[in-house]
């Protein structure tokens, strides 16, 4: 079945999920001559994909009974649940040999669920969630990391060069999912950590840019001190120098931890750092960051307003 | 007075604090040509140097009647606080206008405390401790992080360009103290986040040496992912790959960050995450890892044994 | 159907899962005069309550079709899922009006999903997790906490008033877990803040029964201070006077936290002392302190040994 | 000397800082019929107990001059070292066989070099630090841990009777202050434990006051949930109950933290969580709850706002 879906590459492409980051997504496939069978929970979004020239179908089920490789992009693990093997999902209309790509982030014991269900109905699954956000998706700049049987990746491979810039394969079903939830992980710890240290050198007298340098040339370096640092005006072109707005929410940040403490619990992995980070942001959430880009933490650990001590006690 | 300095330039140096760090500085000052008039509590480190051609004296005190350009290598705060103010420390006869260096890693408000000393009796106290290891130091290849007056700074560089490759001005009295105890806090948390996170990973079914490249092409790369990698068999030539030997010891990491706690506690600073990274290297200590290299903490925190888990409650 | 079920108080009551706490529970049921009809996967397990007289069928299913009343007690959520739902489960061939009693500590999402899952059968599903170990399910003193409908409660606590000394009504399904879950989390808490604060107290020179004296008549007085003292020798009759051996093991609270995190992060909640405490239990399973009592914490956090600091960087 | 003292027992006290606290317990000395002889940075607070009918002297070294039992009760540890060794400090002018007594909240190891700097002179100094605000100040409810030693204790008690309810004698000098950081320290963690069980519970669908209840028979019971808890609404007559005013400030707990966290880090003892609670206070103080009662770390920890999630990424 492989060898009829890759020579007849430009047959149509079904894409469920056309949100923020699943339109510009399904565009970029519409540029690259592919047709395009979508469908999504609002119709709005439907609307906007058919005016580009999108087909649009009813439901996941109607989807695969039209197409043999369908990318799906949507926002959780049960919504991906509901997509797949719910009473209109696509399990439903699956046809043999199908290859079925999953671009969400979700917890990798859901993808490998899913891939087993597909794999009864004879077809493929495959977890390929995107690092890069709208704007990436945009300009087909998305990394992808793959996760599923070897021999697949070559079909998905040839569909996500067109919405993205590196397309990784990282081994087994839930592997993509683990490397983009451990990516994120670090992510986090190393922000966090470079806010507290960047906010800490600064008390203690430190110019801040200078501070970034040294840290940048020695073993305090990561990507949060040297490509995106928190600290407004120590670099351009960073969401801490737009009053933190942009790049990647502060709310999204918390669902990745979150799987990220999901998955630890699940495999019994000590993962203290990780674990604070998540309870930082779910914090920062409540306290008014939901919507700023995940940087902000520098703000947020910043003393608000001088507070006389009293005495005693 | 600088110039005094400056022009009789291989005039003897003073040296004071000869452990597995000093001892090998002081002897690059040797090979540079500079007279080196040496004390240290333990008569055998004095011994050895004095075989390389330095002249030992028995205090503190009395070195400082000699020399007019002293540099101090010390374990801790109170050595420092001792050997400078103690009854037979360096400013009971310290003379004016001499240049004091002190390169051991202590709370910047010593040093600051120190400088006021020093500038109480005519001379001019820097702080320079250092970034590298006994290699480091033996290779004349050590990193100093130099706080005080600007316009001592070349006087200093002078002497210190023979102990590292590089010297780095960070500001006023402390700051150097302030660089050093910022990055290793920052080095602390991303070493302690990519052992969590590269053990996760490979609980998820990620090769290790993969999920390392992910993260060192994305945004979780760190000096700990791409040049020092917990995991032993990801890179060559780092302890990981030697039983956690050599390298920077969990001691002296848990030294460091109980610094990096005392001074944001001090200036108030929120440090969630060097705060916890001390406890776990605090932790570590305490179970047996206090001698291993501090990228340990992968080992710390994996699995050590399988054990069953118990039905009920 | 309530009324006839409460009439016929001494009809048969099935019994799934005779594990540590299983058994001894099915056996408190058969010493009050209830006729019991039991399974599990361990023959052996069934063997044992066979020989008290009990009557053992092959499946969870059978057992739904001869008792309306049924007692669940499984290790973990999957178990659950599968006992009610799976192939074999209950829910194949539950009778209307049967009142089904899940006392095992599982998600409260899950126990939801279960009840939904029941009242689609025309069956009642309530929770009622336990509180007290192996000891306390022989002597019939465990504590239920039980969520479901309110007008089934009374039915519910006919039968585990055989069984446990308290039983309390905590709300709608779910809300067992839930308080279950919350106690265990701050049980956890107070446990590891008593232990370090013990051990701080020790190293500041307080002697330790003098330190919990006054702990216990101030503000930092818990349940874990002055009724299971994690110092050897300040109380009796405690595991910390026993090695650590018996009680509620690390293992089992490391679950509970697990399960804890799960709820938190799927209701957003921020519990930053929960997510740590359930990390240092977690490290604690990886390094050998699996089956201690959880207050063991005190001993796992205790210098191991002296260290020698060396001098240096 | 001892017996002269008691012999006298209303020849005048001395007593240095008259802030929040410090005044009230002056004037409970003044009510006891005791002369009191006193001194205070800022004049309106001298003014105020001369008025009371204290005698007022211009610095600590004048009062040591005149009284041979001197209470000191001031903000921090800087301040205590000025008072007792400063220029006009108390041991400028000391009597042999003085009792100093020192109330401060400070760092005991700031009190064993007091008491070393008073044995030089022949005096005697005691730390004795207070649990209770200043309501239970003007009550003379306070309660006062004391270190020193033990043949002075008596001495101590008859006028440290005077103004508290509870006298504790903990040991040699320094453990006084051991006591109380370590109950405040434990106080912390089990009221943001409290604070983070009592949210999740709620968010899990449990009634708060039923929650309070069942936490309050069970192992998860502590000062926090049953004496002081933190949810609005669940108890009367505590700060929650009052917008968290009042009480024991955010500000006040944060310093205590502090403390714990030096003398820690001093010892080399792991206290994860109380590590972790002082990063949460300082935040809090970062955010606008500095003047709050420490119990506002409930209200912290709520959910601001909803946020809505974004789709995506």
């Amino acid at each position: 079945h492989l060898e009829i879906r890759s020579m007849a590459s430009k047959t149509p492409v079904g894409f469920i999920g056309l949100g923020n980051m699943g339109s510009p997504m399904a565009k970029n496939l519409l540029k690259h001559g592919y047709p395009v069978i979508a469908t999504d929970v609002f119709p709005e979004s439907c609307k906007e994909l058919q005016d580009e020239g999108a087909q649009i179908l009813d439901s996941p089920a109607e989807v695969a009974d039209k197409a043999d490789r369908i990318i799906t992009m949507l926002p959780s693990s049960p919504n991906v649940i509901e997509v797949y093997t719910g009473p209109n999902g696509i399990l439903k209309k699956v046809k043999k040999g199908t290859l079925l790509i999953d671009s969400s982030t979700i917890d990798p014991s859901v993808s490998k669920e899913m891939a087993l269900a597909a794999e009864k109905m004879g077809a493929v699954f495959m977890d390929a969630p995107v690092s890069g956000g709208v704007g990436a998706a945009s300009l087909a700049k998305l990394t992808f990391m793959v996760g599923g049987v070897e021999e697949e990746y070559t079909a998905a491979q040839e569909l996500l060069t067109c919405m993205g810039a590196n397309v990784v394969y990282c081994g087994q079903v839930g592997t993509g999912q683990a490397a983009k939830i451990c990516n994120n992980m670090l992510l986090a710890i190393g922000m966090i950590g470079t806010a507290e240290t960047m906010n800490l050198g600064i008390r203690l007298g430190l110019d801040p840019k200078l501070l970034a340098q040294i840290l940048n040339m020695s073993s305090g370096r990561c990507w949060s001190s040297d490509s995106y640092n928190p600290v407004p005006g120590v670099m351009e072109g960073v969401p801490s120098g737009n009053n933190y707005q942009g790049g990647f929410g502060t709310t999204l940040m918390a669902k990745d931890l979150g799987l990220a403490q999901h998955t630890a619990t699940n495999t019994k992995t000590p993962v203290p750092l990780g674990s604070l980070a998540h309870q930082i942001y779910r914090v920062m959430c409540a306290r008014g960051y939901a919507n700023k880009d995940f940087s902000s933490v520098f703000q947020f650990l910043r003393e608000q307003e001088e507070e006389p001590e009293k005495k005693g006690d």
